[in-house]
């Protein structure tokens, strides 16, 4: 049975964004599921499986109903434990919450503030309006002066990667030889900008690229069927 | 058979203090094998195992010679599948490297600077003037002078302990329900400190000292036995 995807959406349903429902189809592509993503706009978020959640993704998988990437992912490798592992064990599972703390404590603060501008713009009248209040609310600042910082805050961004660029020079992927959720929990921020910003948040040359480029062609290229922002 | 630890010491040989021996140390208690510590200071480790390795932790297992603190911990889980795990899985050791990458490179610089005067004084005059060279050439500057900048980078560190201290919101060890080898990689870098230094590197309070404590207590208290410096 296909599995529903509540995937977040600008104006344009062909441009999912969010980095968590990212995280998620990634582990649903890994596990070579059927699925279908169901456009879901910031302001239908609270009608998603009868209101079940604050935030997407969420997924209905038959008769069960699970949201947050996480506990997705782990559902999933519960649920289709025949299929590719998305954690590669109990270590890590463990572990990948680790990646999942540093991914948001390190990278999300930054891109999110990054691509902030663009992502408004990107939203349609309503949407716009709910994005405007509770960003501006988070952040104690309008829109405009937090993505006026981005370019004061990227040489201490690109210094926060140094683990993941140090890692790269023993093993292709987070999780070694092959992919697993890890990689698609830190894969989701930066597709996040790619899909909705111009904003050239690595350097050119930065071993991160083509790491970034390998986890785009994964699973018949279903991160690059979303083209980047141009 | 007992397997040999070259463990570095400073002139106390009760006192080994290398981050990486400790790491190493934790992984044989862990796998509940009998080890023997070889006190071994600075100026002994190009003689050990006919100059094997330019640092220490070392290990002698029967035949087997071993190097790297990390490549010990992957040889044991290989030569002793039966033993309590220390990785958990593929994804476990393929994640430990990330962790691992990440304690080197935004713990130990701090770290070790924090603690450079103290480790300084704990060595004899020989390995005293072997410890100021290396170091100085490393630094660029004088110990005093690097071990003097310590408070000014006190907030930064802590700041950089987010992510472990997020984690722990969520279970009790990097490893989850129980420590694996990634615990033991952070565990010592913050002994390193604990046992040359009376520096106070984390805030009262601080949700990563009660899993310290934790892993202090582990395996009989391995880490426990040597004492705080005082």
């Amino acid at each position: 049975m296909t599995i529903l995807l509540y995937d977040l959406v600008p104006t344009d349903t062909q441009r999912p964004f969010s980095p968590h429902c990212w995280k998620a189809k990634m582990a649903l592509a890994h596990k070579g599921l059927d699925y279908r993503a169901v456009p879901t706009r910031f302001t239908d978020v609270p009608k998603v499986e009868g209101g079940v959640s604050k935030t997407v993704p969420v997924i209905r998988d038959g008769e069960r109903v699970v949201a947050d990437s996480f506990a997705i992912a782990l559902y999933l490798e519960d649920a289709y434990p025949e299929r590719p592992t998305l954690f590669g064990g109990d270590g890590g599972k463990a572990m990948a919450r680790f990646i999942e703390r540093w991914s948001q404590t390190q990278l999300h603060p930054f891109l999110g503030s990054a691509a902030l501008m663009e992502i408004y713009r990107l939203q349609d009248e309503e949407n716009g309006v709910y994005f405007r209040e509770s960003r501006e609310e988070r952040y104690g600042k309008t829109l405009e002066a937090v993505g006026a910082e981005r370019d004061t805050h990227l040489a201490a961004f690109r210094k926060k990667l140094v683990p993941l660029r140090s890692m790269l020079e023993y093993q292709p992927f987070i999780g070694g030889e092959r992919p697993l959720f890890a990689d698609y929990i830190v894969f989701g921020a930066l597709q996040w900008v790619r899909v909705t910003s111009t904003y050239e948040f690595l350097q050119s040359g930065d071993p991160i690229l083509p790491w970034f480029e390998r986890c785009l062609d994964l699973h018949g290229g279903v991160g690059r069927a979303t083209p980047a922002a141009a």
